[in-house]
């Protein structure tokens, strides 16, 4: 088991191991020593896979258990399905000193997170990542989320779990496509500051190694996270591909997934720093490469009036500026700020190289 | 002009003052001194009186300026109205560096201050109550909430305002019902810990010494929020009262107020606490007196097992204890905590004195 340390203000474990789904009750009274109760929040799909061997873990350590199953899919991050989740929390007479457990992919750590951050003002919670992108990206870091119709994450809250475990024997129950969703955000980690990892990706490393790669994606966003908690800097790098991508999502009516978009978002923003000269050639050649070869799209229907439409509502704009994070070699980015005004111009030589 | 530094995580000042709404302007600007917007939430009532000035201040100061009214009442506390909101924000495209402004009384202010905490994981607020009530409470600290079916402010978050301003003329304009509900509050500081301030308030000090009533009571509420921000242990003092008040509240359909609520609270516990002999009988005495001096209720008709069971969803419950606030002796508050099977027994000796 590889564990990784977030000192965060709440500090907090990410543990990395196959069966660590069936392990989740006597790790959770360690976080949790008298707490009576645990909501299970998970979907539809991952219910009938997981939900019996946590709620028998989770029991044989003492808790009472409850479940809340959502629809599978983003439409469940509306603002609806969160007070809806609020609403069955309160009815459920859930206490500040229970305890709330998200069982599944980035839309149930996310919204289960969210409802967690402000249920009471705030009761503990545990991420049980399910997904490729949950453990490597949205179970990790304390951002939670909903959306709104203006687009993808527009509210939530700051707010750490008290424990992550990994499962890595649970990917290997993903649907294909699942399971490549998540390959964009391990594609990025290398983008942004992994050689070693873009290497190891050429090979079938993903599928063969998967605890000692998610392990690396977790470390670097956990030294990312720990130097900047409220993204207010350099936690905007973890942003690479994101905000194109949240666009490519949002103009699809959430049609392309979250990983796709990313990988889409990543490969205009990376045509456009080698147009603008900001990197050179071989880290798109590499890119598009990867890209290929784990089936992920590198272009997108999408004109650039819309995606710089969509990118209005960005939560990194602030005022008239945008941050956004730019390829500067293989394996290294960097953030840089631009005039809303030149970003139509960013995304049109992304787009047409 | 009175200020207090209420020094929690972010630290901030609150100012009070007659005239300060006009200030407002160049006050914003000292704390934010580059943000180009200001979205205002006031309520309907409200924007009438005290829109107007606002804006022109703020505009004066280089803000550009943004309204959103919410109709008066408990009401648009509800989820949906918060939804609205952020909705709202977004549609705005205000960014993280902008600004949001709560003026109104305690229902705007959690409400712009929830969606402040929340709307792009959290940009700046300042508060402009208008109420007596929201001046001595609600304001200050940063307690933001929104109410669930089940009860009041079952979901918010702890997010601290970046300024307060409290202008005492305002006060003038209030009709007698809500400047009467925001006397419960100010006998609560009494009851808590301040005998002094219970014999100022026998006199007609509340109307004549307005700034330095308020004062005292804002320096109560930041000693003890600056020792527990998070409502961990002491800060649950400043419930006095609230559990059976909450519970009066929302059994009446929010048709009883907050105050009137409170201070029926207030009486049921300090009668609870005098036949548990937990304090004297002269505290109940002077708190009758109080407040019936300010016209406020200290009985009411629903019966002791509908407050208990309103109490099942009280925020202070963890598993089945409840804490609770009470009377030792005039001028002095505790907190002692009991199990909820004795909680009925306690609200029965209360009610029935």
């Amino acid at each position: 088991m590889k564990t990784i340390k977030v000192t965060t203000g709440r500090p907090y474990d990410v543990r990395i191991a196959p069966g660590l789904l069936l392990q989740v009750g006597p790790m959770a009274r360690e976080i949790a020593p008298s707490t009576q109760k645990a909501a299970i929040i998970t979907d539809r799909n991952v219910e009938p896979l997981y939900l019996e061997p946590v709620f028998s873990s989770l029991e044989g350590a003492g808790f009472e258990t409850i479940n809340y199953s959502i629809p599978p899919g983003e439409a469940s991050k509306r603002g609806e399905s969160y007070l809806a989740l609020l609403g069955w929390l309160a009815e459920q007479k859930l206490t500040r000193t229970d305890l709330i457990i998200a069982l599944g992919g980035g839309v149930v750590g996310d919204l289960a997170g969210f409802a967690a951050a402000t249920y009471l003002r705030g009761v503990r919670y545990i991420q049980l990542p399910t997904s490729l992108l949950a453990m490597v990206d949205s179970s990790v870091g304390g951002k939670t989320a909903i959306d709104l119709p203006a687009g993808k994450n527009l509210a939530g809250a700051f707010y750490q779990p008290a424990l992550v475990l990994c499962d890595t024997n649970a990917l290997s129950t993903l649907p294909e496509e699942v399971f490549r969703d998540g390959t964009a955000e391990v594609i990025k980690y290398g983008m942004l500051c992994s050689p070693t990892l873009l290497e190891e990706l050429r090979g079938d490393g993903l599928r063969t190694q998967s605890e000692g790669i998610i392990t690396q994606c977790i470390s670097i966003k956990r030294d990312i996270v720990c130097e900047d908690e409220f993204d207010t800097g350099l936690r905007m790098l973890l942003n690479f591909g994101h905000t194109i991508g949240h666009g490519v999502e949002k103009l699809s009516g959430y049609a392309i997934s979250h990983g796709l978009a990313v990988a889409i978002g990543m490969a205009i923003d990376t045509r456009s720093a080698v147009k603008n000269k900001l990197c050179p050639p071989d880290c798109l050649t590499a890119l598009e490469e990867l890209l290929a070869l784990y089936g992920l799209p590198d272009k997108t229907e999408f004109l650039p009036t819309q995606l710089y439409g969509a990118a209005l509502s960005d939560k990194k704009r602030a005022g008239n500026e945008i941050t956004f994070v730019t390829p500067r070699k293989l394996g290294h980015c960097e953030l840089i700020s631009m005039p809303m005004s030149e970003m139509l111009d960013w995304i049109e030589a992304g787009v047409s190289l």
